[in-house]
């Protein structure tokens, strides 16, 4: 059965900033604020660091950042999806816009993450891209809003808005994340009580003046929205 | 400074072949024979288990299956340089026939696991890719002869003593391992003492009836190479 | 304004088969069987020879074989879109599965087209496909039943109902070719009679015994089905 | 039997510059001043317009920019060496900076183009790469200096220098052509009498003010080195 996280969730990872020990000692703070408030945390890591950071924390969901759709046998530097289960990955990360796919690669390894019950989380860079990446229905969506750069704050929460309209229309049960530029705790909060499902930081956090601050900062707002979407759809008010 | 095999050496892999625990089993079984004879040998590990692998081993030398040619910095699902060093590798596969690259992409890696100490093993498919290959001075090389598939024995062995000629011709410092079809420890010996750097096979072990005994007549003929080689050397006949 | 052909039409190609003279004598041959049955015909033309096929030709409606989504400027070797429109394309053909796109590539390259007014023809592998693909609008639309290779003849004519009630169903002006396996006149009246706007073949014309024999059986089933699909509409019987 | 361009020769193209008619009435003034000057000129020209430009020149020597070593069959949207030979072209670009090659490729796409008798016109950006493409013993070099960027003009001439010498060593018989940011017929002399074969020019021409002077400024030049070339030859003083 995949294993994936309970909405609302969060998500970070280290792309190529860090390695080594610095990307053990992130995935344990990260870790720790999980469990501190409680929630739900994926966790991209390197291919090289998805076992050490399994085996050293607790509570994070890890996501290899990409997978090759081969099977056992010949294929030397490839991806193969049975080694990143192995190594403690739950799920993984498809078509980022910096290691996009084609149509065929895209249906072809999300049939293998399904075979071995590996979730897979799957990015669409606008929302023509959203409505085709959906098709294969993915566990979770994130659609990058590469369409946005340079625009104003207000049309991003237009965008948030539509893209989770758009794919909640056609697949409810797609998990739909957003990570846009997010760089603080207020817009964690903002993005989930309108019905994300999750929230992503990675070089809003790693860039930051104080990273375990934001860390922070970030994590104790998606428990302030989970109480607060809870308190609401149990007939309370905020 | 770079961490070399010392000649005559022995080299294999898991490809894809095998995942997880079964990866650790073999490299455990090969460093005990590494070290039962007194041999260097090389490890070639999908990315996911090169930490498990160095961690949990004494004399096997940990090759990355490959690497890209970036910086710590963004670059999702791309392989760090630093990121494979800090997990254990002490080198990195290169233009394998599986992941062949471009001219410029060899130039570049090439310059960065020098930069980072990383020695470079890399292959070349034929006499006139060989020549190629060599400008680039790697470390050690691989020239898989492609050209003899469906060949003979003996023109394998004149393939072998002109691929050896030509490199060492052009850049003595070059090591130069022979990998072609390699099923049993006389052939293991037989290159060695025409004077190649080292032997190796991935295949030719884990696809054979009895690996274990296919990894240890292989690795004790390398010994017994090194002995004779020494022999011969001191002016002593064998 | 984009030059479309119109249903019912008939597509053909010479893929790599044949080149030079060859090329343009089977254009020829296409181009009087368009005429002489009053049809449109797509003749999907290699770079080179799409000036001559323009040039040579009255009825052909050429189409590229691909274009990559640049702009004037840098890019040897590159397929700019004004070159093949300059040449006598009116459409480009994208994502076929000997050329598979990744789905930022997609979007761009039907943009540059749409900017240029190229009519594009896109083709998709399976069901999921061509869900995914229809979401970018092209003008026309392939499903390639990759996924029926050594099916029956009847689910065939399964799937080719299903792609297309699932194109018309999601984008009504869509225009849907079928192409799979067409090997005679017999099936291109009967694809087109349940409602595909085109049918195609390339190879089960190049590879038949008599490719004359077999294009003019094709095309004169076009001319069959239009007619009879003009009675059937006006509410006449056949 | 390979048509070659005789030294000293000179050679240009239009990249993605142009498109059309204007590529067609470029070469016109290429072939103009080619036949004025008596000198042979190389046109690297796009797919679309070999043909074209094959058909209404005298003196120009077509290349394609780039070629697939397939043969006749499958393959739509490839580049076939025998669709580019039967439209004009008498070579073909190949691993030029933007569109680089694996070593593979460069082995077998040359293989073709000998077997075709078209000649091989190929790139490499350092003096590294420069030894390694000399290998494979393509008919004409140029050795672009990425390393030069930014760098005097002083050490462009040695660079300059250094790769004549290079190559020219190895292999005698590979022509070699250099075309690193030539903007005036004055380089062009200068080049040609320290030995190169070939001088290029491309955006040099197309982005100049007055494109043919700069053209007719170039081409000159090449007759002019080449007649006081052959009075040094004949033991004559210019």
């Amino acid at each position: 059965m995949k294993v994936l996280p309970k909405s609302p969730f969060f998500e970070t990872g280290v792309k190529s900033y860090i390695y080594g020990d610095a990307v053990l000692e992130y995935a344990k703070a990260v870790d720790a604020a999980a469990i501190k408030y409680d929630i739900d945390v994926m966790f991209i890591t390197p291919y090289t660091d998805i076992r050490m950071v399994a085996e050293n924390t607790e509570r994070l969901i890890i996501v290899a950042p990409y997978m090759d759709a081969i099977r056992p046998g010949r294929g030397i530097a490839d991806v193969l999806p049975e080694a990143i289960k192995a190594a403690g990955a739950k799920g993984v990360l498809l078509n980022h816009c910096e290691k996009v796919m084609s149509l065929p690669a895209i249906r072809a390894t999300i049939e293998r993450a399904n075979e071995l019950e590996l979730f897979t989380f799957v990015c669409a860079d606008s929302l023509v891209e959203a409505r085709a990446v959906a098709q294969f229905q993915p566990d979770i969506m994130n659609p990058e809003p590469t369409e946005l750069i340079g625009t104003t704050e207000a049309s991003d929460m237009s965008y948030v808005k539509d893209t989770l309209a758009l794919i909640k229309g056609m697949f409810p049960d797609i998990l739909v994340e957003q990570a846009a530029g997010i760089t603080n705790g207020a817009q964690v909060y903002e993005f989930l009580m309108v019905g994300n499902d999750g929230v992503g930081s990675a070089s809003g956090i790693l860039k930051s003046k104080d990273p375990m601050a934001t860390l922070h900062d970030m994590i104790s707002n998606v428990r302030r929205a989970k109480d607060d979407l809870r308190k609401i759809r149990s007939g309370g008010s905020l």
